[in-house]
């Protein structure tokens, strides 16, 4: 399998990405292949200082580097030599098999829908992120990729999530709940209760019904599905709420006691390993014709390989070829778009 | 002032709540008044282990009570001697100055809407919540009273939230935050974007931008806008994060150092306490030609007691002449409804 990587990527680039690459590059097989994408030199002078096999790490020179805010759509256009640009049209040619950057998140999704195009039957992509809960993982879906959802859009999400969810993570027959306002059928916009509808029409879907925010850390759910609009600001509250409460804790510790904020802090250091998202990598652009995943701005060594061994679990587990023949035979046919 | 309490809203009713009333009557004057609505002979049984001045607390018997699921329009209109019917209906006409349930939500949003009427120049009116963070107290409007938006309804909230943060909060010139999916003026919906426009022609509020959802931990914002879909979605979140977060530190602690992880028990109410949402009382219904606040399911004696005090607070600083003095002189005229 041959799999490309944004060397440029993200706000630890490039020595956390092509470092996160040489550890991947050992857990690969034979046959596997990483492909570093930006510009040589400066790659080159990174793996200068690893110890790895030739043989399973190339590079291809790509010269523009799109930045984290550039306005993506613009910086696709303008930068045709950047490595986000790059590596997807190689993706489209069926040059590579995997495509994973932690960049520039819409660039990444704009690129990848333009090269890959979608799947076959498949209206519009969406970003999934496994979050890990007490409870135990949910993957989320939208979280950004299409801000303006219509329903069949979240039927959609419903489908790839839960095939995602159960391939990846073992979840034999993933519950779904879509993110509403309230528990009652009755909660939420129209588009959410058209949706419903659908999803509860489906019976090869285990469908929990409308879940609310604080129904996630519960164990409510496998899979939530909503808009990108809403799935961002959640992902993003999470983050922030979680360094927030944590800065909250250790500034009372300190005030009573030293030596309790000392001994809360490899508590808390094992806390933040275990609800870590950098352990479950990337997250997957699913429902684009090939394997996309998109990693957090702040990826580090181990980010990296854990994306590109989930790249390839991605792709060996041919969850595009299921999505494609359950859409294909799904007895819901939404019109509305 | 008259001030109106539902006796049996949310789960801790009656009890919580009478005491709740008993408690605030104590730090009110001989002007004000308490009233309380529900079955008379199931108050009268609550008050009757409670001392309290009589002349400061009275019962308006309102027999039936509508549940905390019950679909409100439904609800209201099928149960006319609801506590939450009688007394909004006695605000509307002018019998009593404030209202206050920890009831279903929808319900006392609905009545307050039909019974009090918008406030003149207000569309549609909000729900304001004060989240205590690190960096202060962030008032986010709105949590859930009007789950579509248009741009004006945005632009409102934020001229409302921003006059409640500063007469309630004390905070001079509150720094207004318009939640989106990133920084960049290009980011967001139509509606996001458009109401953007509004606030930023607006010389009188002080605008910072879009901001993300970990920005509010962040000290970025004092008042943070949005629709009441990702309002409330964002509100039950940070709840079910907050619980889902100390079970998880409980859990690691316990399995650590029993020791530990009783000491740490102490602290973590601590913080319970700094930023617990009951310290703040209730939610008022911006908009509303009236004073209406809207109280957590979970409510106790003190965010009654909060409440009631709030609710004096927002009539005595007269915080809905302002609004109305404002949108009557904006310069900002949007059109569109």
């Amino acid at each position: 399998m041959r799999i490309a990587v944004d060397a440029m990527g993200g706000d630890n680039a490039p020595h956390e990405i092509v470092a996160g690459c040489v550890e991947a590059s050992g857990l690969l097989t034979n046959e596997d292949e990483l492909i570093l994408f930006g510009p040589e030199g400066v790659i080159k002078e990174q793996l200068f200082s690893h110890k790895y096999d030739p043989a399973r790490i190339r590079i291809v020179d790509a010269p523009e580097i799109i930045g984290m805010d550039e306005p993506p759509v613009d910086a696709l256009r303008k930068k045709k030599h950047s490595s986000i640009n790059i590596m997807n049209k190689m993706a489209g040619d069926s040059q590579v098999d995997a495509v994973i950057s932690a960049g520039n998140t819409g660039a990444c999704v704009a690129a990848s829908q333009m090269r890959m195009r979608n799947l076959e039957g498949i209206n519009r992509p969406g970003i999934a992120v496994v979050i890990p809960t007490v409870s135990g993982p949910v993957t989320i879906c939208d979280v950004g990729a299409n801000i303006v959802c219509k329903p069949i859009n979240l039927y959609q999400y419903a489908v790839m999530a839960s095939l995602y969810s159960k391939n990846t993570l073992g979840i034999a027959s993933p519950r779904i709940g879509i993110m509403s306002i309230g528990e009652e059928d009755a909660k939420g916009n129209e588009t959410v209760k058209k949706a419903r509808e659908f999803i509860k029409a489906d019976p090869n879907l285990s469908f929990v019904g409308n879940i609310e925010g604080r129904d996630i850390f519960k164990g409510a759910c496998d899979v939530a599905i909503c808009d990108g609009f809403v799935g961002n600001v959640v992902l993003k509250l999470m983050e922030g709420m979680v360094d927030g409460l944590f800065r909250a804790i250790k500034h009372e510790l300190l005030q009573e006691n030293f030596l309790l904020a000392w001994r809360f802090k490899s508590v808390m250091m094992r806390i933040y390993k275990k609800y870590d998202y950098h352990e479950y990598g990337g997250a997957p652009l699913l429902g684009v014709n090939g394997t996309s995943v998109i990693c957090h701005g702040s990826s580090k060594v181990r980010t990296i390989k854990n994306a590109i061994m989930k790249s390839k679990l991605y792709h060996t587990q041919k969850i595009n070829e299921q999505i494609v023949k359950y859409i294909a035979t799904s007895s819901v046919r939404p019109t509305d778009e």
